[in-house]
């Protein structure tokens, strides 16, 4: 019996696509790999696997595509993209793993900050025998999608008092959700403020001083989805007026941050350079080969991005 | 009805006394707080509260004494201590919030370690974007009592491969557990090695460089439990060596941590100074209280200790 296959174009940037062409080449259901950029006849291409971002122009060669798939959970990239048309599906990769990791350099950043790791380090240094005390905190998760919300829930396993905000309304064992307009009774009585909301035109700039100063004064600020979602210079306005104490950041407006940049020598910001969590090819490998089982066999594709909603 | 009262003698060292004094006061099971060192009559103390080490010649002042409590988990102060007579029950603290902080503690130091945060603070300083990468770790805990079993537990929730050793069998969720002479096999494939022990005679100096060459060639040490489980020495050889790769540490054979003390700059060693937890007098008086009202009623005390096994 004659297993159907389909071409697929690998776009990869940032990453090192080796062991995705690879991967992608041993599969049963794939008939050939062609990498961007190629000159290479594309019109049997059904299968596009994005990251980050796509050429112009790209699209244009698929006569043939069906089916567009982010190969991270962020699909910022693809859902604004005008060369998609807007009956092709976008899929995302839902990623345990990826999820995992989300939650584990939260986690990590939030118990950080709860028993002062950066001034015991500065102390280390003096030699300074300094037995800081810790209290417990309230923790908020802004977005409680798949991230957001797997986050929320663990911190609420591990005893923080855990309050979630999303658009519309949730239910998550252990912790305090809200939504639509109740984003101020959400922020006030927060300790640290978690962002894992999607990139969306309602969501770019969202953390800005009218939201900082919404929050409990003295509050820690951990972003981890999107650079877009911080207005850099309000972060160092509320910093710099002890509005926040501190900031962790994994995402910046501009990647690599640029040397000069202020955050980089800011005393109350630490800096992680995007590794909050980062896509494993064989894990996500899986979901994508998956989706490609179900394109050839006409069924639905898991996973699929909501165009206007942007996520 | 006259509600049944007995007296008793607070022994604290380190912490501030006061909220103990002020919490044990309001009990309607107490009739008096002593303080030690104090020069009033003893003689109606029947229950001794002690964070440590007691005096010597405690004990010789309180005819009545019947029950010993130590006001934290550990109890290595007080199973040793000759005054006390061996027909006198000795509790320990297990309070669900001390087992809280110090997994979430382990928890951090874990995470921190796989995610190279000294690293990336390093590179911060220089503005220098490095996107370490990370994998996934073996963490072995070494003692699977109330803490130690815990932070197993949790640590495999979050998705970490877990080993466990115990001296006798243990069976926890997750967790791949050894005990008696199966501490080579424990030991071997580890990436991450908690110590959770209790201190006993067969525990002291068991953290010593015959030990550390049993473990998987550039671990990273955690000890949370005791100064003396750890032959300071042989965790300098085996940092210098590589054998280890790091080490985390809230405890020291002597604290404070002298200042000339070689870990306080030894690039590869964190410390923070015995806060990984801390016991909550609110928290802990509760269980202190609920054993004293036991002890009016004649009833069995909670979380007693086994004397000659020391924990």
């Amino acid at each position: 019996m004659d297993q159907q296959k389909i071409d697929v174009l690998l776009s990869i940037k940032v990453w090192d696509p080796k062991p995705w062409v690879e991967g992608l080449s041993q599969s049963t259901y794939i008939n050939q790999v062609h990498l961007w950029p190629t000159e290479a006849d594309l019109s049997r291409v059904s299968g596009l696997f994005v990251w980050k971002p796509l050429d112009e122009g790209v699209v244009q060669k698929l006569p043939n595509l069906k089916w567009v798939s982010s190969l991270g959970a962020g699909v910022d990239h693809l859902v604004n993209d005008q060369q998609i048309p807007s009956d092709i599906p976008v899929t995302r990769i839902v990623d345990p793993f990826l999820t995992r990791d989300m939650t584990n350099y939260c986690i990590m950043g939030v118990l950080m900050h709860q028993r002062s790791m950066q001034a015991h380090w500065q102390n280390q240094q003096k030699a300074i025998w300094n037995r800081l005390s810790y209290s417990s905190l309230k923790v908020g998760v802004l977005g409680l999608g798949e991230l957001g919300g797997h986050c929320a829930s663990t911190l609420a396993q591990l005893g923080f008092e855990v309050l979630g905000y999303s658009r519309t309304p949730k239910q998550l064992p252990g912790v305090q959700c809200f939504n639509g307009g109740e984003l101020n009774q959400f922020l006030a009585p927060l300790d640290v403020l978690i962002n894992l909301l999607p990139v969306t035109p309602h969501t770019v700039d969202i953390l800005n001083l009218d939201l900082f100063e919404q929050i409990k004064e003295g509050a820690f600020l951990i972003n981890v989805a999107r650079g877009n979602h911080l207005v850099e210079n309000d972060l160092l306005l509320a910093l710099d007026s002890g509005r926040l104490s501190g900031a962790l950041l994994d995402v910046f407006r501009e990647e690599p941050l640029p040397s000069g940049h202020p955050f980089w020598k800011h005393p109350k910001i630490r800096i992680t350079p995007h590794v909050a969590s980062v896509t494993a090819p064989q894990s996500a490998m899986q979901l994508v080969l998956e989706n490609t089982k179900r394109l050839i066999e006409g069924r639905d594709l898991l996973h699929k991005v909501n165009r206007e909603a942007g996520y």
